[in-house]
């Protein structure tokens, strides 16, 4: 399938729930197998939402994907990162090459990593986009502009984002995916991040901030007041994802979202990642309300609004490893619990069939 | 090695604390990965920990291995369990057609799973055992004694089950096994493994106790009322490792806490499962203390004594997805989990390897 004529309102016409008759299947099956009751707890949970999210019980996860969004954020000139902007495109280098977090964790459980350029602020040279097969340049803009002064975006850029995401996602199902992470990469996206978490929860930008990568306790000042002018000055309506998206969003965080909603469209099960993801899927539920019933949450992260969200989404987080790396690499950790769930849930014998007494 | 001479006194002399010299420069590695400071939280522990066990940065968890220990239990008799005597058996050979939870999720971590008769009530039939490469028959005697009423086993066949585990897990460490899960089957062990955490912790019988596979109210008083006659009966000495064993204990549990002495032996790291095995840990740690720094606690269960049991341990699980199977499957989960904390310490680059800027 192309998407390209596929407008975003398609889309989400198109969303159904997840089904109940399959979950219901599903549950009678587990209550066979050869153990006390529920006794495998999280897990009969986990692969009985992926019956109903994949409309089988032949479930299957064996193809695993990462999609890396990365892009970059106006909003640095607040001075509310401990990293220079420089950092988003030599971190996609080190995606490419293997050698981040993401790769290390990725690889661990045999998925693969795509990278993509939604908005990052500077050009990747030539010679190294030609060595690049999983890097996908779909840049929007050189990063977004400063959220604290105006809309980060245009309404425009902002569905083009998600579209982007969306395509992105629906390719790789059609390749044969069939489980996705989100991850994310943009210096100063946890400030974006909280934003979207304060309008879409209707928290404080005091619960919802946090020290991001690591600044000192000034930043942390200047980065809530950065968020509380946004909000002012924007008047971003919650009740509007693409609108929240576009005056305090980032490139990177749409494209997220748009993932998430092609797994609910595909029917495939997403694993939504820390802060950042989050904050995508805040806004695919504002477009979406029933699209989280596709994702997992794949771990709790330090960044304090963290909770909140997720909370909010009405996900329960698999992982709590004190984690706040982003990338992806909280759900990666989890896939390989969701993987076996999955194993559990294909693998084991029932009662009957291991002659064992009931 | 063949540890047939050495007697338990010898083996405890032998352990010697992790080693800190390693943990140091394993923190120095990790502190230069192209992330901000300890930004994978847990893992960074887990991997620094596992260089302090190996003893060498070049730390390698490729090899990995489940020991199932299974035994029966005279206190049966009380009416404690929700399943009859024979599923010991029954799960035994389930086990060994890779039919069980422990089976599909040893599977997903890549695995193996060996299998130990340690004493369970019932011999195996003879064409059954021919078949079975990984199940070792190392049967001290057909079920312990009701534990409400005697001693549950004499102190040398205390003695012997450590050995035995010692021995079986020695010889996997030798054949290349590099992290070694632990894991139970027996039906009504976790009224031995509450007599454990009760009389060692301190705590109170009613705060150690729950329902275990799913026994109903009335079985639960029958269980508590048990474990409390034989405290009362028999005067385990809490700082004497085997005479708790040998009275209130179980020949799996002294199995298990055989393996954990042997991963403080061999320098190599155990991943301790659940309930019963974390009573097997508490053993191992009333005989020799620091064989606990050896050791991961692979998840919480639902068994409301583990908590406690941890606490005193001073063991933090990976882990907490409401599971109380046992097995070892909470362990094989986990496994996932620590890997990928090896992964990201071998394989992420540094910043400067990265040319990412600081």
């Amino acid at each position: 399938m192309t998407v390209e004529h596929i407008t975003l309102e398609n889309i989400l016409q198109k969303i159904k729930p997840i089904n109940d008759e399959w979950i219901k299947k599903a549950k009678e099956r587990t209550s066979q197998l050869v153990m006390p009751p529920r006794a495998l707890g999280r897990l009969h949970d986990i692969s009985e939402r992926i019956c109903g999210i994949q409309k089988t019980l032949d479930i299957n996860v064996d193809n695993k994907a990462f999609v890396v969004m990365a892009g970059d954020h106006g909003v640095v000139d607040e001075g509310i990162s401990a990293f220079p902007q420089e950092v988003t495109n030599e971190m996609i280098k080190t995606f490419i090459k293997g050698g981040a977090g993401i790769n290390a964790l990725a690889r661990n459980v045999g998925a693969e990593v795509w990278v993509v350029d939604i908005g990052s602020a500077k050009e990747l040279d030539k010679a190294f986009l030609d060595k690049s097969s999983r890097l996908l340049i779909r840049k929007i803009n050189k990063g977004t502009a400063n959220l604290s002064k105006e809309p980060a975006m245009t309404r425009e850029e902002a569905k083009k984002s998600v579209l982007i995401g969306f395509q992105i996602a629906v390719d790789l199902f059609q390749k044969g995916v069939n489980l996705l992470g989100t991850g994310d990469m943009g210096i100063g996206n946890t400030t974006p991040s909280a934003a979207i978490g304060a309008v879409i929860t209707g928290k404080t930008v005091d619960e919802m901030t946090g020290f991001g990568t690591g600044i000192d306790g000034r930043a942390l000042i200047r980065k809530k007041d950065a968020i509380r002018r946004g909000i002012q000055i924007n008047q971003p309506d919650k009740k509007d994802g693409i609108d929240v998206l576009s005056k305090v969003g980032g490139f990177e965080i749409g494209g997220i979202a748009g993932c998430i909603l092609a797994g609910a469209y595909c029917n495939r099960p997403v694993i939504v990642d820390g802060f950042i993801s989050t904050a995508g899927a805040l806004i695919a539920h504002a477009l979406c309300p029933k699209a989280i019933d596709y994702c997992f949450a794949g771990h709790c992260s330090e960044e304090p609004g963290h909770k909140i969200m997720l909370k909010y989404l009405g996900l329960d987080p698999i992982l709590n490893l004190g984690m706040r790396l982003g990338e992806g690499t909280g759900a990666a950790l989890s896939m390989g619990i969701i993987q076996g769930a999955v194993k559990m849930f294909r693998e084991m014998l029932t009662f009957d069939e291991a002659n064992v007494s009931k």
